[in-house]
Parts: structure tokens; sequence; C-alpha cells
């Protein structure tokens, strides 16, 4: 194998794969980037057997194909500290040559052979999102799946489809959140129900959206792909039950409640007061105190040994007065994603579950339960 | 007490002297911040008994006088987050409360008797300099000190005072940095050697210089004095004894070889080689080769696992060729500080001192010792 290329290329293929690449396992093709020049183009492939990345850089002169397994840490730090010029890289045997300004890196490289096999997904449900729209769904349902990995189901996002119709619904048991949105179906079925890490979901957010760049979806029975300009993602799907979300979610007739309220207003406002609660044990952690009344919310917060918050917000209220304990983490977690300036918040009853939504606006639900005063 | 200000006025005050908080100790007056409202000035004060930090703001209308001491990591996270609008503070008794915009935080302070003495340097020895200046001296010396403490004489900074002349000089036994500079004496004694904690001395280091801005020194018999704007730092001195470092400085006659190198560029390429070498055990960490060969210096790192680095610098050599083992991390520290252009870096032999100073310049010296190779 033998190539050509700016610094660059070679930096924004192996950035492009790292986040795949094993930090913990001490197998060296697993701690390693496969590189294959092929065909005039560069393929970067790393995976941690949880996901794999591809990806395909063109910007490259290929004078002798080939493949190696390179370690990533090592040829990933270099990559960002080579001067910014063109880069030899080619290998003898298992060895890696990288030269550039009549300096040489050498590095222990390993046959490809020693590479896991790398997953394929052939599935019949596919489709296609706009990335931008794709970035915006995630960012909103995924904020109430959960970290812990001791109960996957709540880590995932349930991805219910039906022909150009798609439910993404997410919940940790303590706060749910669902969103209906739109894909441009491109597979021979068109119906399907899996979740999906929401990890990997919020890796694929992280990528920077280009012009109309879209994500291309393919659904496997075990697996999925993400599909995004030069970059492949493959992750398995999660193997397990997500709960009956339907009975969560109130009637309309079951609120007692509602405010308009101003998105950044109360953010500020719950943000300043969180500072009181949040160091407190775990299980109460960030308990602040919802007093509706008079077309005013009031928010408080108190730590016995510190002090206490007391802050109020007018607001545009319908329905009865009421006072709700809720775990304010809950509730910034949804205030800091919402891009609208109004939310309309509803309650059922001091205990029972509350709603958060954008104002004029029916495809995102956020809820949460009101924790015991 | 009853002051009203703008909330950044609050936020500079605590910000200002939150460094000198003590984040470990439990007593409450040591994670305290002192309010003095006094004379037209509120003075926020805090020690964690090995420096001390006081800082006056004028910007404030006190309506009653007063003191009060505050909770530090409380006060500061609301101040940060404060709407930017004036606030009222006030005491009843030793609770705090802050208002503005209709909303109402109560904080429970302490009686400013609580507060632990708070050091008073008297000192015949003192002297002004200009901040810029001195910021520079620092950040040239100081990277020789230690950063263990279990050795204290080797974690500060030697001054050396006769006159308007200082000498500053730190090593942690394995490099030394020496700096001859000047200040204004404006006490009644003008010599004086102390040892100052070089934590202390990075921490006025990181002060934004505003323009003409001083600092103001003063010597005492235990403590030291640096007050720059509206702050007034205090600290301990080192009671420890410095070694004798004029016999680890080489004659120049002892100089076999020397070269004159690009900064820069040394910096780019032994920072580079540096990440074949930097996760070795610690003894290893970061072991260089140099080797001065025909108007080129070779850099030259290994590991054995992972691979090799050779990068070849030319330079403007004087006397016989030679090669050395360095700690490449103590060469990355003075490269990093200095501002010149071009280096001038002298050889004794393999295994004895080398020197590396500005070109042009006589007023600074850094030295270190080759390891065995």
């Amino acid at each position: 194998m033998k190539i050509r290329c700016e610094k660059e290329s070679l930096l924004r293929g192996l950035q492009g794969v790292y986040r795949a690449v094993s930090t913990k396992n001490t197998i060296f093709a697993l701690s390693g980037i496969l590189l294959i020049a092929e065909e005039g183009v560069l393929t970067f492939k790393a995976t941690d057997m949880e996901i794999a990345i591809e990806y395909r850089e063109h910007d490259i002169t290929i004078e002798e194909e080939g493949s190696i397994i390179v370690p990533a840490r090592y040829i990933l730090e270099i990559a960002k500290k080579l001067p910014s010029e063109e880069v030899t890289l080619f290998t003898e045997g298992y060895t890696v040559y990288i030269r550039y300004s009549g300096s040489e890196i050498t590095i222990n490289g390993l046959d490809q052979e020693e590479f896991p096999a790398f997953p394929q997904v052939n599935g019949d449900v596919a489709g296609r999102f706009d990335l931008e729209v794709f970035q915006k769904d995630i960012k909103e349902v995924s904020i109430a799946s959960a970290l812990d990995e001791s109960r996957p189901a709540f880590t995932g996002v349930l991805f219910e489809i039906e022909g150009k119709n798609l439910r993404m619904v997410a919940t940790d048991t303590h706060r749910l959140a669902l969103k209906n949105t739109f894909w441009e179906p491109t597979g021979e079925k068109d119906t399907a129900s899996v979740l999906i890490p929401a990890k990997i979901l919020r890796e694929i957010s992280k990528l920077a959206a280009e012009d109309d760049e879209t994500v291309e979806v393919v659904i496997g029975n075990h697996q999925v792909s993400f599909s995004v300009g030069n970059i492949l993602f493959i992750s398995r799907l999660i193997d397990g039950k997500f709960p009956n979300y339907h009975s969560v979610i109130p009637e309309e007739s079951r609120f007692v409640a509602s405010v308009e309220i101003d998105v950044r207003h109360f953010l500020a406002t719950l943000d300043r007061a969180s500072i009181m609660v949040k160091d407190q044990l775990r299980d109460r952690a960030g308990k602040a105190r919802l007093i509706l009344e008079n077309e005013t919310l009031a928010v408080h917060t108190q730590n016995v040994e510190v002090g206490k918050i007391h802050e109020s917000i007018p607001v545009f209220q319908e329905g009865q007065d009421i006072e709700v304990v809720v775990n304010s983490r809950y509730m910034l977690d949804v205030l800091n994603v919402l891009e609208e300036e109004t939310m309309v918040m509803k309650f059922t009853g001091p205990s029972t579950p509350m709603v958060m939504e954008g104002k004029d606006r029916k495809d995102y639900l956020y809820l949460t339960l009101p924790l015991k005063s």
C-alpha cells in the first residue's frame, strides 16, 4: 500500500471513525483503525463490536493498493500534529512509514486479517431524513432516555414506522418524550418497530450538517445503519421490550390547569433556583416546588443548611391553581432543547403526570411525573 | 448591612477572591467569603490559611454599613446566574437577602467574628513592577519549579534583591531557570533573599493586565503581599533552604558545542516526536535523543511496541558534533515560554548540563541535565 494525501485528508478520516475505536479493549485490532486503499478511495474502519464506523476519503492519490491496521490513538495524535502539507504513507510488510518534509515516522501495524468482521446491514426497511430535521428530532427525544445501561430498553429510542410516518419515543421511567416526524421510505417494507441506542443517535447528531445533507437509514434484523456523506455508522438494535407508553399519556379531558410560559425566562429562573438543591442527596436532587396561582408561576427551592430561592414568573393561566414538586433536572432538560419562545405546561393533578409542549405545536410532547411533596 | 449594586460588581468581587476559598476545609468560615460594606467600599475577603485575597469594589451604593460571612460556592454560583441588573443585598441578623426583579434569595450567613485573622504584611523591603514585565518574568522562571509539595524549597521561586536588581531562580533539581530583572524599590531596606510559592506567582500572572498596571510587592518576615489594582494577594514565604545554584551554571569555557535553532520549528518537531514516548513508564517519560551533526539537529524517539519518529532540523552549529538524551517535557516547557524566534542551545557534554537561552539575550537562562542514554 502506498498513498499520498494532504495531512487534512488523513486527519478527517481518522477523526471520523475514532469514536468507534475501543478504548477499553486491549486487543490490538480493536484499538486500531483499518486503512484500505482501493479504487481511488482510502477507507477508514473502526469498531468496538458495539458500533462500527466507516469513512471514505476520495481526496487522495493511491500509488499502490493495499490495507493495514494502525494503532488508533498514536496515529490520530500524530496526524493532528503533522505539518499542513502532503504526506506519503506506505507499508513494507506490517510496518507503516509516514514521510513529510524529509522526516519519517515508523509505526508497527497489523495484518488486516486480524480486523474483526465488519457488520453488514441488509434490511427491507429503509428511508431517508434531512439531516437537520433528524438532528432536531433526536435532540428533543433522546433527553428522556436513560444513561444507566442496566435496563437496556430505557437507553434506546423507539422508532415506530408506518409508511412515511415515524414516531420516536424515549423514556427512563421518570419522564417520556414523544415526537411524530416524517421520513422518506426507500425500502421494500414500510412498517417496523425497533429500539435504537440513544448513544449512537446522539453521535450522529454531532455530525455537522452540510447543505442538503441527508441521513440514509437501513434497518436490519439485529442492526441499523446510518449513512451521512462519507461516513457510515452501524449499531446493534436493542433487544428489549419497550414499555407500553400509550397508557401514560393523559387524555385532554384530564388536564385541570395549563399555563403558557416564556421558555428563556423559565429556564433562567429554574437554572438559578436549582443551585440551592443540586448538591443534595441523590433522591432529593433538584427538588423544586412550582406554585401556580393568579397568573403567576412561583418557583421555590430550599436547602436547609444554605438558604432558599423564591422567584415568580408571570404566565397565561387556564384552569385551577395548582402546586407540584418536580425534579428540576427533568424540567431543565426539556427547556434546554425547546426552540419555541413559549411553552405550554399542562397539569393533571399534584401527583399525576404533567405535560410540556411547544406552543402551537402538536408533533412533540414531553411528560414527567411530579415528586412526592 | 444593606447595599445596592449591579450584578457584575458583586460577581467581580466574588470571583476575585474565590481562589483563596478553602475547598477542602469543612470549617464554614474558611469556605466562606467575608463581605464588609464600609466607607463607600465593598470589601471581599477570603483565605484558606495558605493564601489570603482581598478585593475592593467601589462601584456600589451603601445604604447601611456592616459585614457578614457568606457561603462562597453558593453565592458565587448564584451571582453568575443573576439577571444583569441591579440587585439589593441586605442582612437581618445573620440572614442574607438578595433581591432582584421581584424575586428573593435567602442565604444563611455567619458573624464576621468567625472569620480567621487576616494576615497583615509589614515589611521594610518593598517595590514595584510593571505587571506585564512581572508576568513574563514569572512565566519564564516558574516552569522550573516543582509541583510536588514534599520538598517545599523546590516549589518556590527565589527572589534575590539588591537595590533595583532582582534575580529570580527556580529549580526542581532536574532543571533550573534564572532571570535577572529589575524592580523599583519603594521600601526602607533594599536587599533581601526570599522564597515565594510559585503557585501564588502563577495566580498573579493570570490577572489581566490593564494599561500601565503595576504590581506592588511588600516583603515581610514570614509573608509577602502583591497588590494589583483592586486586588491584594497575601502568601506565606517558604521557610526552606534554596540550593546553591551558582555551582550548577557552567562557565562559558565549558561549552563544547552550540546551535542556533528556530523555536517554533523545534517546538513542533519535539511535540510531535514526544507522542511516541509520553505514555511510557514514569522514569522514561519523554525520552528523546538529540543528535547534532553537520548543521543538522536530528530528534529521535522510540516506543518499542508502537514505532519511532525521526525528524531533522537545519541549525547554525558551532563547535563539535554531539549526542544527548533529554526529557522532552523539560525542553517543551522552555520552548513554550520563549518569545524569541531563535534559541541558542549550548552543550557541555553528553551527560553534563546543557543551557538554553533566547538569542541575543543575556537576562534569562534555562538549564537541564541530559538523561543517561
